[in-house]
């Protein structure tokens, strides 16, 4: 049978791992799918430095719309990344029949709906594997491995950027802007790297994880983003002495009690934060460029999935698994292959997505304090009013002769409008002498 | 459109787990599959309790090849266990071209090659991602979520009783006997313990891992087995401080140096034993009765799976992820579904599996030996001459007056053969007081 034929938008690192990989596995890839997958045809504006990269395997383009047109490409893969031209060309290239594969999480988490429908109404499909969590076959897990399950909720280390940045401050100690820089010098780190260290990478992620694991449609503009560059030294330290580790975490959680209150309509919470996790938790072990995601499912109950999330080959070897998944998938009826968001078309739920404010977890608080009597009283006393109990204490030990504290407070889950109430009534005391840090704290179990 | 049917042939424990979890969350099924799955109808030679359990939602027969004849039937789950009337009854289910689903680890390990052969033929599909670690997808991970990489070696935590036991032993500092009851009398292990803890489950499920892997016939017959019943408290304990945690692993690794050397046709290691994991390793920290596999890929590199491995609802989980992919496939051409084996029929390689003696490891020693000069040179001597090389020596401090003491020694890399010849020569030295304890140590990176 003659090969599969794939034609490249776009051959930066990822592609050439794609090209790489391909090449040195393919007689491996084609005992498994059964069919050979060959890319025959790359489109870059850099088209000297594309030949360089693939020399005389496969065809050159400077326009990527010559390889949509082309009736022998089977399938289009899309790894020019952004909201822009890679919309444009993915809308074009189900239009014109081919199946697709990108990596693409920002136009997926944006614009997913609008293009799923598009390639339904074409009986194409569009894989997109490489879009989360790298190497690590997460949306396989989701939309196919975990079937059986109500998944209550999701809660995964989805940026390798910023969990080194946060294992190399807890191991040295070090404040985030210091770590910023080494990161960026050892490549880790993007020069500019707003994306990954305000949280809108991992946002993009968990919106697409939501999604399927939920059957509501992606929306990217109702998760909240906290990113990590106000973390301080001293608040992974108090943390590791609490027995937590902080990591940002994407995490999508159905709310089943908001369902079954007078007149509820259920909720899903959607947001990506610094987030304290107990030391013994596998995922709070996980460290550097490492990502990791945990789904509970009501079935299966907890499971990890651990591997590189980015890379040249890690990415690659997402996206060529989608290839093959095609190669082999192409040939059953539309309407019995793997719905894109896990759940078919017309079986999607419109269950809204929760304002910050509704969201519940616990919390870690550390208070600067006058060291005079009666401080610690008023504090818990503004919590008790607000109805926040309170799980734990930590007071650092005050120095001869010093005139002020450190307040560690770890409280039960309570709902964040209600915390943030409670938050600015302290706030205000004339014995809290520096602005309180909150950091959200989740156990995962 | 009409509901697949399902006919279960034993409602055991994950039987009633997987009839439970079909109802509970039919809705949510169904809006993934696109169609309706029904059990409709159940065997048990106990019919009262069938009946007790599925109440009138589905026929219960005491015959099982009443739900084989049974034209309505789409998908047979085979969830007795064993090798005997299970094999039979899966052959017929096959003959009469239903679909078949198992949990049947021990099965497939010993006659897979004959089973899926005759699925083939049928062009019918036999789905068993419950055989190997109950909830966790890994079966589906290394058949379609790695096609990509060329996979060098898996290694897993397959069984949950003797990592329970295991970690009772580390944190309780007892031995294997008295963890062993107290696991039986928490249902942790069974009354006949012996197929968990002389390792041979884990043996069956490693070796289909090791057929998925690197696309060879199951081969049960050629694993090495070795179980954690003579595991002493002392060795976890020396392994601690050396950094070290002790774990029964299932390894499955393909050995490319024997397929460069002249005349090489490669080989596959195929084996279960204790093995000391660096204690940093994520899944040395798997505690309990918790599964994790690590699968290390040329791609992606290292990936980790982790979550229940037993139990009614987790193994459910996996039994029912394999219905609805069926339901998703069985539309599709035969020739372009996923293959049994990984790999297409046609594609299946017969690369040798090793013997023990061929397999390389490095390997924790433990030697009682009497605290006299020239008792370490003579050994390191015997290790020298066999060209063993040592990476760590740590001995006990001897009390005052005490004539013997523990010798511990870590080494580097060597072959099993070597080692045994080393070994035979070190335990007939007069100055070497007990049988020598061997375990075996990978680095997993």
């Amino acid at each position: 049978m003659k090969p599969i034929q794939v034609g490249l938008l776009g051959i930066g690192t990822v592609g050439s791992g794609t090209f790489t990989v391909l090449n040195r596995n393919q007689e491996e890839i084609r005992r498994r799918a059964g069919r050979g997958i060959e890319i025959s045809m790359v489109a870059d504006l850099d088209v000297e430095r594309a030949r360089g990269i693939v020399g005389d395997r496969a065809r050159v383009v400077a326009d990527a719309r010559e390889v949509i047109a082309n009736p022998e490409i089977d399938i289009v893969v899309e790894l020019i990344g952004g909201y822009g031209i890679a919309k444009t060309l993915v809308l074009e290239a189900i239009a014109a029949g081919k199946h697709v594969v990108t990596a693409n999480k920002a136009l997926l988490a944006v614009h997913g709906t609008e293009i799923f429908e598009a390639a339904r109404a074409q009986g194409v499909m569009v894989a997109f594997e490489a879009a989360v969590a790298g190497g690590i076959p997460i949306i396989k897990a989701l939309r196919e491995g975990l079937t059986a399950n109500r998944i209550e909720w999701v809660a995964g280390i989805i940026n390798g950027t910023t969990n080194f940045i946060l294992s190399e401050m807890r191991s040295k100690g070090l404040d985030f802007a210091a770590v910023l820089k080494q990161a960026q010098a050892l490549g880790y780190a993007e020069a500019d790297p707003t994306f990954d260290i305000e949280g809108v990478d991992a946002a993009h992620k968990a919106t697409i994880m939501s999604a399927i694991a939920f059957g509501v449609p992606v929306q990217f503009d109702k998760a909240y983003v906290e990113g990590i560059t106000a973390l301080q030294a001293a608040d992974i330290r108090y943390a590791e002495q609490l027995g937590y580790r902080i990591k940002l975490l994407g995490i999508t959680k159905r709310r089943d009690d908001l369902a079954t209150a007078p007149g509820g309509a259920g909720g899903i919470e959607l947001r990506v934060h610094p987030t304290l996790v107990p030391s013994q938790r596998l995922i709070a072990n996980v460290e550097g460029a490492m990502n990791a995601v945990v789904v509970q499912g009501d079935a299966v109950g907890s499971t990890l999935y651990y591997g590189k999330g980015a890379g040249a080959e890690p990415t690659a070897s997402a996206v060529i698994a989608d290839l093959v998944d095609i190669t082999r998938l192409h040939t059953a009826d539309p309407d019995h292959r793997v719905p894109h968001l896990a759940f078919q078309p017309g079986s999607l739920q419109d269950t809204p997505i929760l304002a910050i404010d509704e969201v519940v977890t616990s919390f870690y608080l550390r208070l600067q304090v006058a060291d005079q009597a009666g401080v610690l009283a008023r504090i818990t006393g503004i919590l008790a009013e607000h109805d926040i109990s309170i799980d734990a204490v930590l007071q650092r030990e005050s120095a001869e002769g010093e005139k002020q504290t450190d307040l560690i407070i770890l409280t039960h889950d309570t709902v964040e409008g209600r915390m943030r109430a409670a938050l600015a009534q302290m706030q205000a005391l004339p014995t809290v002498l520096a602005p309180i840090v909150r950091i959200r704290k989740e156990e995962l179990k």
